[in-house]
């Protein structure tokens, strides 16, 4: 089917998931713009619900039209050059978008194996800040992330930095932050915060016990004393001359480093 | 002196700079918006060359425009609101802006420290990335960074983003890459090119010689074969599953972090 006008309802849907996080929570589902990020999607298996691409895109990115096509049947929609550019969030779109449902891929705290890993994120706010360090935490192996009052992990700019990580990495984001410490310390995982103190320990060369997690907090403002006081201990990045703090994407990731080795 | 019009001759310099990289090459210049960011450049010596606060600002910040206005005297102005969002490149001005001129602080290769360590940016594009990697190079105490082909240093996001670390690192922002590279040869720094290549050693318990260096390629493409080939060694982040890389940010994050051991 050819969608030529930019007022379907297919493509309002599209519009809303993409620009409105409570239209997301309600649906259950996301948008993915591009071929890369939908490459990711189909071969991790995420659950696609429908797509949209233009003639051009078609030509341009046959393989991926394709297992749309094979994957959705009718669910795969052409659409108008016009239609398109209403859909894209990039100046130069790829012409190729599609929807999914929430991933349901969590972690597991059942059966954790020795050396198991795991990233809590607490009130982070900038959506390229969670995609980079989501992209971190899949590269270095970590088993999984609990987002706590954290912005939306499925806003088009998070889920595009995350580079297909997304896909990937077990996530749970309906946790309060009380509750995903108390569950992964009741699974015998070790908790540490880190924090901008130079009285707390040092993360370089600190042994983190085999199975542990490591709690980041907001960029600005770091994590809360009640925060920190839920851990089993408090970890710092040592700086040196004035430095006050880093990125909180640079401080996550030095900390996965440590913690993965 | 009270500047009323948006055409007046500072503001439209002020503009200039904050808005054309030719501007700043030719004017040797760059601006600074924000108390925090002024005041970084206070303590660090920076060569301020005017500044321009609204009421409102002298009076919230009334300390840093104390000592803005015994630093520059006349060169200190007053300006209206209007002028100040005329000058903003923010949706929440404070009111107080100065130009500085270019940093003169560059790495020294003359008289090379045991320990001493180095940073290689060549081609990174992405402003944002560029502060932060610098933010990160200051807390684990980087000698000196050299910038080759990389997006403008004095870009204002730029400079926002390094939280007053470019006032503190040295920078050379003027070489050519491979004369970078040769000159910290020359010193005696050895040289090791990050790559995403399963087969180059680690970074993982890599032991960096004392006086070393790491280069960082661009965030799309990497180094090239040639820039790889004037190095002495190539390392990489070994990465689980799927993963492809990391941000370029993250990388250089965790390439300082092992090289500063």
């Amino acid at each position: 089917m050819l969608i030529q006008s930019r007022d379907n309802p297919k493509i309002k849907e599209y519009i809303r998931l993409r620009d409105k996080r409570s239209e997301r929570e309600s649906a259950g589902a996301f948008i993915l713009e591009g071929a890369r990020l939908i490459d990711d999607a189909i071969r991790e298996n995420a659950g696609l619900i429908s797509a949209f691409y233009t003639r051009a895109s078609a030509e341009k990115f046959c393989r991926t039209v394709e297992a749309l096509r094979s994957l959705l049947n009718d669910k795969a929609y052409e659409i108008t050059e016009e239609v398109s550019l209403k859909m894209s969030g990039t100046v130069a779109p790829q012409g190729i978008y599609a929807c999914a449902s929430r991933l349901d891929k969590t972690p597991s705290l059942d059966k954790i194996v020795y050396g198991e890993k795991f990233l809590v994120l607490n009130g982070l706010a900038d959506p390229g800040n969670i995609g980079t360090v989501l992209r971190t935490a899949d590269a270095v192996g970590i088993s999984g992330v609990y987002l706590c009052g954290c912005c939306d992990i499925y806003n088009p700019k998070t889920v595009r930095s995350t580079m297909g990580s997304l896909f990937r990495v077990p996530i749970e984001d309906r946790m309060t932050y009380a509750d995903a410490v108390a569950a992964l310390k009741a699974a015998g995982v070790s908790v540490y915060a880190s924090v901008v103190d130079k009285d707390a320990e040092s993360l370089r060369g600190f042994n983190f016990p085999p199975c542990s997690a490591v709690v980041i907090g907001n960029e600005g403002n770091g994590l809360s004393d009640d925060d920190v006081k839920l851990c089993d201990g408090r970890i710092t990045i040592k700086m040196s001359g004035t430095v006050e703090s880093l990125n909180a994407a640079t401080a996550a990731a030095l900390f996965l480093w440590e913690l993965s080795k």
